[in-house]
């Protein structure tokens, strides 16, 4: 990013349509019976967040339509076809997606905070926790097959989120096999980063701009897009991980240090001959010291491991943005390649 | 079911289409990488199953085309307005569904046992069963979503299926509700029933006749089909826990009520003032005998309450058949309609 003005602008695109998502998705996931359960299913949803994926699945439409940002209503969008279509739901099936896989990724690790509040497997649950998952799980797909866009573009984007879920399931697989495993090489760790987390911004992109009726090539290059923007924001947490103070971070920092998490980081550090596995003496986040955490973290300094991880992620961003000039020149398309680069300028 | 010759017409139609059936789900859900979690997808579906729901929607198909039955391919059968679609997409879709709902439920109730082979959290762990479960619940949509049918109905057969999904979580989450509450009515034990249970084999039904471009009155009076038949079959399942022996069963006769699970029948002898609560001693399946669970038969017997429970059942299946009505008078009609009678006449 450029400067702070772009910074600004970016984060006030997000606010603004953050207020808009979070009023859908309190309507698409309306309170009902059985109350415990829709408690449950909404307990995550109401608990916060960024809301950067519908954020892009917003801006990807505004891009393509054309339109000055924030002009046309979400719900009665104007497709490239003529149609009128509801691209907020694009935008809210994969919020509500990512909300399913944290609840059932927080059981799966038995995490005890989500979003500062207890994981929903805690407040709730492991029964309902599950069964909250798996309701915003189909939620997602009726939401989606809803959004009155031509009907071979509906089902092209449900086909897109159904491989997508795919995707994200094997990922997270791929980052518990890791985890039992003493070998893993960058490119593997790349890839499962791809699956776990860039599909779904991929998907952002993808549905909305397939329920818009863009044409094929655009639609393969703003996936590119979400992919690689969505490779980088995961690498960049990684980095964080290790620069942000633990306050600001809402977790102990370096905390995938101690609990042994490979990262691209300490993959490349093995690369180069440092003894990953000594870098800290505990593998308990709550009696670790500051002080060795700041050892750990310029130990994988001078191995150029931090500086690696921090290139690969501008790269992915340059990338990134190479891929949005497909879309016409207007104030949404600045706004995603802002958006790329707030992914891996953002302090946390 | 008026004659075993009709029984036998039913088990040999299931059986035909079950083998079409595991073939396609060996090709609609392949061994890929990661192998652990692939494997962990597949082992449900490979521990067999009668294939009753796929056979519905196959057979549906059949009747609505009017074709003799096996006659067609169902990869690439013929629909009504002329595409040709790939029906078994609809059943193997909805049987994955039927699994995936399974292994959750099993981690949910903690069961040990699933098809006479450990469940899927037991044999492998429950980080890897839920994610199969996961992985199993979007394969579905993508099945469904690659039918080859006018993509306005693959669409609406899609919403369907998602509706569906949502309604069994419902179910699913009134199920563990009643087991905590003391007072549940048999409305509401049927309205269970029929969203936890039945909306599945009226997915079986409707999916298949949307995507065969049915029009609506045929399709709403096939997902009435599905739905009466569906809740006969849970309700004779909760006759057949107190009425077949146990090695028939595979599992103790009576655990339901050793376990106080709540049913139509139970439901019913409170109603008649007996203290369900005392008919059996223990709450351990391991430890009751033969004869304490065939007084508390005898007991519900005397109650009317199995013989309610069969009638209602009856009943049931007298409306399911009625819906039939809308089809052509073929073969494929006739099986389903003794298809229905099978499910509350069957042995186990």
């Amino acid at each position: 990013m450029s400067s702070d003005a772009a910074e600004k602008r970016v984060l006030d695109a997000v606010r603004q349509r953050r207020e808009l998502v979070n009023e859908a998705l309190d309507d698409d996931v309306p309170m009902k019976s059985p109350e415990r359960l829709y408690e449950a299913t909404r307990y995550l949803l109401k608990a916060g967040g960024k809301r950067l994926r519908p954020t892009v699945a917003l801006l990807t439409a505004e891009a393509l339509a054309d339109v000055e940002p924030l002009s046309e209503n979400y719900r009665s969008f104007p497709a490239l076809d003529g149609t009128e279509i509801d691209v907020m739901s694009a935008a809210t099936s994969i919020e509500v997606i990512q909300s399913f896989t944290l609840i059932h990724d927080d059981i799966m690790d038995d995490d005890d905070l989500r979003r500062g509040v207890p994981a929903v497997h805690k407040e709730y649950d492991t029964e309902t926790a599950i069964l909250a998952g798996d309701t915003l799980y189909a939620k997602a797909f009726e939401l989606l097959s809803e959004s009155g866009a031509d009907p071979a573009n509906g089902l092209e984007a449900v086909r897109r989120l159904a491989t997508t879920c795919i995707q994200i399931c094997e990922g997270q697989a791929l980052d518990v096999e890791f985890e039992r495993r003493t070998r893993v090489l960058p490119e593997e760790y790349l890839e499962m980063v791809e699956l776990k987390t860039a599909v779904l911004y991929g998907a952002a992109t993808a549905t909305a701009a397939v329920l818009m009726d863009a044409d094929g090539e655009t639609v393969d290059a703003l996936y590119r897009y979400g992919i690689d923007s969505g490779r980088a924001f995961q690498i960049q947490d990684d980095v964080l991980d290790l620069t942000v103070p633990s306050e600001k971070l809402g977790k102990q920092r370096g905390s995938d240090l101690v609990e042994n998490k490979e990262t691209l980081i300490t993959l490349h550090a093995r690369q180069q001959g440092v003894d990953v596995d000594s870098l800290v003496g505990t593998d308990d986040v709550d009696s670790v010291s500051e002080a060795e955490i700041d050892a750990a973290v310029e130990e994988l300094r001078v191995a150029g491991s931090i500086e690696y991880a921090e290139a690969k992620a501008e790269e992915l961003t340059e990338n990134a943005k190479d891929h949005l000039s497909v879309l016409p020149d207007n104030e949404a398309r600045d706004l995603l390649c802002d958006l790329a680069d707030y992914l891996i300028t953002r302090g946390y």
